[in-house]
């Protein structure tokens, strides 16, 4: 399997970045062709030296770095990168995608 | 469940962090009680702006976060922590817990 794993800093306001993430970009993020599994982090992310500085933490999973490439690339995958830029604007969001196996 | 995820930056050299890494620290981190999934990147970790400066990313998951605070108080998990101090000291890596839901 393959991972994106995006990281969203604590917002300004996290009662609205909360409402956009899960009434509309959720819903926009599902429609990705080739999406496997999608998670999101509950409750606060933590550091073992306490605050972690992010408010959210998703975990979307496919099939191969081809897949997600490919998800990326489709319409789809653009209208969600879209809305990203409308509630986490700027540098408030790390991704990283990387090919997984367990140990 | 609950995820420990952790970012290993880009070390000086490679081949010696990956010889440790592999040969001690998961022997070491899977000896951790109550750990019930370990995953590691494999290949290069990218991000949609090319080299994300991140060389490894771990994945523990534990059924809960109670679970990981455990885990890291026991002699298990300080040992484990104490041998991240080897192989990735200093400011080299970022950890963050928390609770994960599908949606």
């Amino acid at each position: 399997m393959a991972r994106l794993v995006v990281l969203y800093m604590t917002p300004k306001d996290a009662a609205v970045f909360d409402k956009h993430y899960f009434e509309i970009h959720i819903p926009l993020a599902k429609k990705i062709p080739g999406l496997r599994k999608y998670e999101v982090s509950v409750g606060g992310v933590g550091s073992p030296a306490g605050d972690s500085g992010v408010h959210l933490v998703a975990t979307l999973e496919f099939d191969d770095m081809a897949a997600i490439q490919a998800a990326f690339a489709s319409a789809e995958g653009q209208a969600a990168s879209a809305d990203v830029q409308v509630f986490a604007p700027g540098d408030r969001t790390q991704m990283f995608l990387f090919e997984n196996r367990e140990v």
